[in-house]
């Protein structure tokens, strides 16, 4: 592996590969990997796109990406598939989308998508992003469909995000406003040439007016785009922008950085508790003779894992 | 507590909603609870209702509950909702579909919406369907929105597994078809007044055959309802019944039900890990000082996780 983390220090795209497959996949010794690159991390900035399907994301992350390269920066760009039944496919068009984006190196594309990661999801995006912090790209973009816990956990390593809405979400805007609220630094209303999309902004505008605290001295923009015109992306672009002074300037983006510390300390001990206990622990154990106790209402399964947690923990 | 349990084993509605509460909250001693009353559990079918959102769910749900009850079955319901951003809302209709319900102690209803609590919001639900278990109700219900991993945690844990879809999913229903046979014991299209219906029936059809396991001797069925003027909900309840007598009598429902077992005590497991780790462990220490010295670049998260992990396990 030495080599190829060598390649990877001096900017080699196919041992980024390699490492972003090590990092994802948890292969044998990631870990050291991830704790060597976390020195060289730090710079870059993480951008998260979320919002329902087919509000498109995709096509909007490209565009941002675009003018990222065009103003010098180099991208990396992580889209999330939770693959929930409801949402899948989403993943149909990463060859599509590739062909759009730069392919001299600045740009770099890659999906995460572990059925069934479940938690461990949101940190293997998660180093995913450091990897990409390490090789020197300026800017991650991370795309996300707004969905689940699992996906809440990944906007929120985010230094800004982006709620990307459509002018059809209207309806539903009334009573999803609190949480969109909560975890978005921007709006964006893309598809704005659509019927409804003044209607939904007003509405947006409105809810943020009477939740504003005066403490905060942002004002979360509502961005009008359209993505596949490339109209307005430019707006939305100096809005990002504007949002990482403000960030930098404010302390917020210090405050957030530790606080991002703190759970991925977290994360990293459940992690490990988690894969201690099915590699080796319960693995080790003869669970089928545990599991007849509990059937034959010997013993239940609260009972069961608190002996084991002990014996795992203490002993 | 005593003298609440003593009225909950009595059949006491409001001691089942005290205890519900104590167990959805985690409040001191709800383990004990839990181990006493699992003793009890068991008996209960337990059947996951999930879909898109808008695809009619709770009124099917109620539906089929008062089929139950006309059946003379004593049924619990619990709806989760997950809190996403984007998919909010869908508590603020708990009044009115009580109303729809018999108050005579037949059903009982409750909603789950635990935002934060990450995977802890499957273990809840699970241990909330114990207590419906263990106060008699024949039937239990779990309604889901089907979008994230939580979600597909929590129906992992049922019997039967109807998913929900209506005319206008059909062209979704090309993409996510793999997962959602997956996870199907029955499909349901409901609102099948619409255009559209047959079509999506002749899609998820076709798939069905083609992903015909031979050694599986369950045909998926797919029930047109219209949840709303109660019609062919009777052909969907006992598509129900049939699946759960194949289950009982093919094996699988006992290999289910054992595997379940298995799950439900590293999930004890895991969630005492994440208690402690929080209540006790991180809080007792001086993280301040050890993010600094992260930021100042003295070490980094894998290697204190990695240590306060040997502390916390071997310590």
């Amino acid at each position: 592996m030495a080599t190829v983390l060598d390649r990877f220090m001096e900017g080699d795209v196919r041992a980024l590969s390699r490492v972003v497959s090590v990092v994802e996949n948890r292969t044998d010794g990631y870990r050291e990997i991830l704790a060597k690159l976390y020195e060289k991390s730090g710079q870059s900035l993480r951008i998260g796109i979320t919002g329902p399907p087919g509000a498109g994301k995709s096509t909007l992350v490209n565009s941002l990406a675009r003018q990222f390269v065009a103003d010098g920066k180099r991208v990396g760009i992580v889209a999330v598939d939770p693959t929930s039944p409801f949402t899948g496919g989403a993943l149909l068009g990463d060859r599509v989308r590739m062909e759009e984006l730069p392919t001299d190196g600045t740009v770099y594309f890659r999906s995460m998508a572990t059925r069934g990661a479940s938690g461990g999801l949101a940190a293997a995006t998660d180093n995913v992003c450091i990897v990409y912090d390490a090789f020197g790209f300026d800017i991650t973009l991370i795309e996300t469909v707004g969905v689940g816990q699992v996906e809440l956990d990944i906007i929120d390593t985010c230094d800004s995000v982006v709620v990307v809405l459509v002018p059809e979400s209207g309806d539903a805007v009334q009573t999803m406003k609190a949480g969109l609220i909560e975890i978005a630094d921007l709006f964006c209303i893309n598809k704005s040439d659509r019927p409804g999309a003044e209607r939904i902004a007003a509405e947006l505008k409105h809810s943020l007016e009477v939740r504003h605290r005066s403490d905060d001295t942002w004002t979360t923009p509502i961005v009008p785009t359209e993505a596949l015109n490339n109209k307005n992306v430019d707006r939305l672009y100096e809005s990002i922008l504007a949002h990482f002074e403000y960030a930098k300037s404010s302390g917020v983006l210090q405050k957030h950085r530790r606080e991002q510390i703190r759970r991925k300390v977290r994360s990293i001990m459940r992690t490990r508790f988690q894969r201690e206990l099915d590699a080796r622990f319960l693995s080790e154990l003869n669970l089928d003779e545990i599991i007849d106790d509990i059937c034959d209402g010997k013993s239940n399964p609260f009972d069961v894992g608190d002996r084991l947690y002990d014996k795992f923990c203490r002993g």
